[in-house]
C-alpha cells in the first residue's frame, strides 16, 4: 500500500484534540473520514504530536495507507476539498517508504506558546491566545527556563496521564520573544526537543508564568525539577496558546519547499 | 460632559459593520450598550474609521461623551466587562477636550490587508485573511501600487455609495510586504492616507490582485486611475482580510503608551 505524509494546519478550537473518539470531533477524525470519501473503507492515521483538546498545529504531521497510487497534489486537494468546512488543511502531501513513520520516525518537536500580557480580553486571537492580565518579567521567565534546557528527569512537568516509558527527555531549546502591541505585549514560547512529555509544555509555560508574575524565584524552576513531583509543579496553562509548529525527520519529505 | 477617546480593537466577524443599524449586530451598538450600563440613557459615539462588514480593526479610535467624571482606567475596565462575550475590546480610554474629534481631528488612518496565497484554505484565520489560491508576482504589484502614491482623483476606486465631498485623496504610502509559511506565502498591504474614500482599500487591493495574477499590467493601475471611472476598477476584494491599524491626531491621547 502506497503511504503518504500530510503535512497539517488545523484550528484546535472546535476539536477534541488529534485522537479520534467515538462521540466527539478531533481533527484525526475528520482526516480519516475525509480519506474514507477517497477509498471507502476504515482509516488509521498516525500523527507526529497527538495535541490536546484546543491545541493547533501550523505543522503537524501525519501519515496515511491508500490502496491506490495517488498523484500527492491531487490527494491533498482531494482531502481539502472533504475536510471543508473544518478548520483543518493539508498543506502537502509526499509519498513516503513504508518504513517511514509519522510518530516513529521524528526526530525533532518545535511547539510555540502564545502569552498576551494585557488588561483587555482578546479580540482577534480569541482562543488562538493565553491571556493574562498582568505584565510579567520576561528576564526571570528566561532565567527559569534556562535551567530546563538538556536532559532530565521531567517527572515534575508532565501529566499522571502521561503513557511516556520514560520521563527523561532532552529540552534541546526554549526563546522567549515579546512583540509589543497597542496596547500589552505578547510573549512567545518556542520549545524544540526531540519528543515531549504529555502536557510537558503546559506545564513548563505555566510555571514560568509563575516566574515572570514574581510569585516564583528564577531558581525555583531548578528546585521543581530536582524534585521529579508534579505536585512540584507551577499551574498547567490552558492549551489554547499553543501551537504545533513543526516536526523534523532524517528523510523530511517536506523539505524541499 | 467630559469627553473620553477610546482605542478599540475587534473582530468584525459577527458585525455587520462599524455603525449602529436597527436589526443587526455592529460595533458601535455594542459599545453603546455598555455605555448604557454605565450611564443609562442613549449613548451616540463617533469613530474616526466607519469599518464595513467583516472588517477587523487593531487600533480603532471612538470617543464618548459622559455626564460624570470617569477614571479613565475604570472606564476601559467596566466597559469591557459589559462588552463580554463580543469580540471589541477597549484597550485604553483618555480624557480629550471638548473640540476633540475622533473623525474629524484625524490626521492619518492606516490599514492593513492580508492576503493568503496558497492552494489550501485558511484554518487558524478563517475570516481573518483573503485567500487566493494561485501565486502573485509582488514586485509588479509594488510597481502597480506606485501609480496610486500622492494626490489623486480616486473615483475609479470609490464605491458608487461613497458620500465623501470629493474624490480627490492622498495616498501618503503603500507598503507591501511577504511572510512566507510552510505552504504558501502571506502578502501584506499597509496603506497610510489622512482619509480614505469608502471601499478604496478594497478596490485597491482588488486591482493590484489581478496585476499580480498577471491579469492586469501594472500601468493598467495608471490607465484605470486616469479613467476616474469605477468601470475601470479590478474586483473589489472581500472585507476579511481588512484592519483599522491605526489613527494618528495632532493630540494624540495614546502617545503616552
Amino acid at each position: 500500500m502506497p503511504r503518504y505524509a500530510l503535512l497539517v494546519e488545523y484550528d484546535g478550537r472546535p476539536f477534541a484534540g488529534w485522537q479520534r473518539q467515538a462521540d466527539q470531533p478531533s481533527v484525526q477524525g475528520a482526516i480519516e473520514a475525509a480519506l474514507a470519501k477517497l477509498e471507502p473503507r476504515d482509516h488509521t492515521i498516525a500523527a507526529a504530536g497527538r495535541t490536546d483538546a484546543g491545541v493547533h498545529a501550523r505543522g503537524q504531521v501525519a501519515h496515511c495507507d491508500m490502496q491506490k497510487d495517488w498523484d500527492p497534489f491531487r490527494l491533498s486537494e482531494a482531502l481539502n476539498y472533504h475536510l471543508k468546512p473544518a478548520p483543518v488543511a493539508i498543506l502537502r502531501a509526499e509519498p513516503v517508504s513504508d518504513d517511514w513513520h509519522a510518530r516513529f520516525s521524528a526526530t525533532e518537536r518545535r511547539y510555540l506558546f502564545r502569552l498576551l500580557t494585557r488588561r483587555a480580553p482578546a479580540t482577534l486571537e480569541t482562543g488562538q491566545v493565553w491571556r493574562v492580565n498582568h505584565a510579567l518579567d520576561v528576564e526571570a521567565m528566561r532565567e527559569g527556563a534556562a535551567h530546563l534546557l538538556g536532559q532530565h528527569d521531567f517527572t515534575t512537568f508532565r501529566s499522571v496521564m502521561c503513557q511516556a516509558l520514560s520521563p527523561v527527555k532532552t529540552m534541546d531549546d526554549i526563546q522567549i520573544e515579546t512583540h509589543d502591541g497597542l496596547a500589552g505585549r505578547e510573549i512567545r514560547f518556542a520549545l524544540r526537543a526531540r519528543s515531549f512529555l504529555h502536557n510537558q509544555v503546559r506545564s513548563i509555560v505555566g510555571t514560568l508564568e509563575r516566574v515572570g508574575a514574581g510569585s516564583w524565584s528564577p531558581d525555583r524552576v531548578r528546585e521543581a525539577l530536582d524534585a521529579r513531583d508534579r505536585a512540584a509543579c507551577g499551574p498547567v496553562c490552558p492549551p489554547h496558546g499553543l501551537y504545533l509548529m513543526g516536526v523534523e525527520y532524517p528523510e523530511n519529505p517536506f523539505a524541499d519547499n
